[in-house]
């Protein structure tokens, strides 16, 4: 039957808009030289150092997160110095890429994809402190995967001339981050995750210990000069010109996750993704993420003899909700459901239904409705 | 756990709304005494054939549809005159009071609350065509019931002075209606329906034998008078301001259902509401319409010794599920899931799943995912 369908996402970013926060940006008459301009960016500017829940500096950049990534990179180091990276799947690789463009050698420990990065095995590469900085993902988006941020941050914070840099682009929102109790330097966010607006802002909260070493770091950078951005920022300015609309959405929509709580957003993300584990396992799947899954997007391997791709094209087609497919290599293997940001339980109970028909027309053998009942079994276990 | 709930409504009006028809209004600089309104409004009307599945003229009242309803009666009867009224709920109740007011004896036959009109009961009462109008519902949406509009259609066409009246206003995209082959002289609408739209236009068709009746008529009317605005619309206008937003925000719309096909929204409609009957009785719940299921909403009784209003209540605080309970007499007795306009598979499959937490939640025993399923397995078994 050609029905109604509604395109709905449930991909780790894009996420779904809050619409209260779309309908500012739309009523705006604003000029990003004026003081209604610099209030507004100035609250934003609290309120992402609520989100982040750091008493830090938080900057930000017209750009995606990669954007900031860079930053990172180019505002920490000077030529000739070394890092360290753990990486975990395509993002965590993307560290690799950004320090090899800027001609820095990286000592890379690599956990094979569906696996978090091994900190013992980071211990053993910190050097004794002579690296400049160890760069992470909070969580591996490509794989589904949670790394465990506050044991590196023990580890690195102890050593005073080595910087922590955390990808938290998918990490903030969904997981329980405490970037100043964990010693975390750099901390990366995007806008169009669990911020629930659109791509195109990037964010990065930077420490003291930070902001010392990019005094004297010497790699080239313009565009995203962290120190220079601090300066303008501290007066509501951006050095180059904002995107307006975005900063009005990112406060509406940060003042929305304020009104709900930061622990409350993160819980609803970790129910959705415990939900959707214990859906996939009741359907006879297995899950991408062997260990320490993520509570951003849930990976979940394709049944045996159809795969994921398969999966992904359906649910489309038959129902309107984009799940992602693996990404590069893992394409095929797994599809992942995505938890951050803008979900509440009946989006969860809609797509799980969804899966379940299509599964079942894949010749997938499950019981209809088993993942469903998983699911609402853990609701009603959290006490809900 | 305080997470995101997003409010969604499954009520019968107002209905979730087409975002991409309500964007049109948003952006509209429209002048409603211009060419670009006339030909707006001209379109629409065209649209509105279509909606109606008619080659009669429909008129558009900025009004709720109880506005047209009112017009139907004043438009059609003189003072003196007799109508035959088919009640099965407290839409059809409302024919026998808008009658009333304007002094005008009715004869009625009752259904009880659950029932279709019975048209048998009717033909007795057809008075041998000395009525001027027999008025019925097309489906009563306080009961869930529809009723059966072609038989009466027969019976009444063959009678030369005698109107036959719909109100389709939750009839319309949820129920084949073929007016014009059924010998419907006068149908009316409301545009918070399957029309996806916002409150505030109501429409009515009108046939020639119903136009003929309406020049010879006595009755007071001057808002509502059907010639004075089939002359005005002919030009593109209406007699009074036309609500211009939601007449851009209608027409959008109707083109999207142009676009999606009539018979598609009625099938969509069908699907939902047939699923959703067979996941009550799977959940060991009762319909409340014993026969002549409505596909505009479905009413189920509320679960035994627990009652609907705890129900309702609790989909909403739990879920922000908007459910409604039943009108007057019937509160506590039934809660409603609408199915009219726009919504498809994975609004059902959301709403059902919470429902089953809601009801276990109070203490109804019931499998957990077995009204999914039996709603899954409608969708497979109708070859989707």
């Amino acid at each position: 039957m050609a029905g109604i369908i509604k395109e709905r996402l449930y991909t780790p970013g894009p996420t779904p808009l809050l619409m209260e926060a779309q309908l500012r940006a739309l009523t705006m008459t604003l000029h990003h030289r004026t003081d209604a301009f610099r209030a507004l960016m100035r609250e934003t500017l609290d309120n992402l150092q609520y989100y982040f829940n750091t008493k830090n500096d938080v900057i930000v950049f017209a750009s995606s997160g990669t954007g900031a990534m860079e930053g990172a990179i180019s505002n920490l180091l000077s030529p000739g110095e070394r890092v360290l990276i753990g990486t975990a799947g395509k993002f965590g690789e993307r560290w690799v890429q950004i320090a090899k463009a800027y001609g820095i050698e990286s000592v890379v420990v690599e956990a094979p994809y569906g696996h978090p990065v091994p900190i013992a095995e980071m211990k053993k590469h910190l050097d004794g402190g002579k690296l400049r900085a160890v760069f992470i993902q909070a969580t591996e988006s490509s794989t589904g995967v949670r790394n465990d941020v506050q044991s590196l941050g023990q580890l690195v914070s102890a050593l005073p001339d080595t910087c922590f840099v955390v990808d938290a682009i998918t990490g903030l929102g969904t997981t329980g981050i405490l970037p100043d109790q964990w010693g975390v330097d750099l901390m990366i966010g995007g806008s169009q995750k669990a911020t629930m607006i659109a791509p195109g802002l990037s964010f990065a909260s930077v420490s003291e210990k930070a902001w010392k070493t990019i005094e004297n770091s010497k790699l080239p950078r313009y565009y995203f000069d962290y120190s220079k951005e601090r300066k303008t920022l501290a007066k509501g300015e951006s050095s180059y010109t904002p995107a307006a609309s975005l900063v009005v959405t990112l406060n509406a929509a940060l003042n929305y996750i304020k009104q709900l709580g930061r622990e409350n957003l993160i819980a609803n993300a970790a129910l959705l993704a415990e939900a959707t584990r214990e859906a996939a396992v009741a359907l006879g799947l297995t899950p991408f993420a062997v260990s320490s899954p993520a509570n951003a997007v849930t990976s979940i391997n394709g049944p045996a003899g159809i795969g994921s791709t398969k999966v992904v094209k359906d649910m489309r087609a038959g129902f309107g909700a984009i799940l992602t497919d693996g990404q590069g290599t893992m394409q095929g293997q797994m599809f992942r459901i995505a938890h951050l940001g803008y979900y509440d339980f009946l989006d969860l109970l809609a797509v799980l239904g969804a899966l379940e028909i299509t599964l079942h027309k894949l010749g997938h053998k499950m019981e209809l409705g088993s993942g469903v009942r998983a699911a609402q079994n853990v609701y009603l276990r959290q006490g809900n």
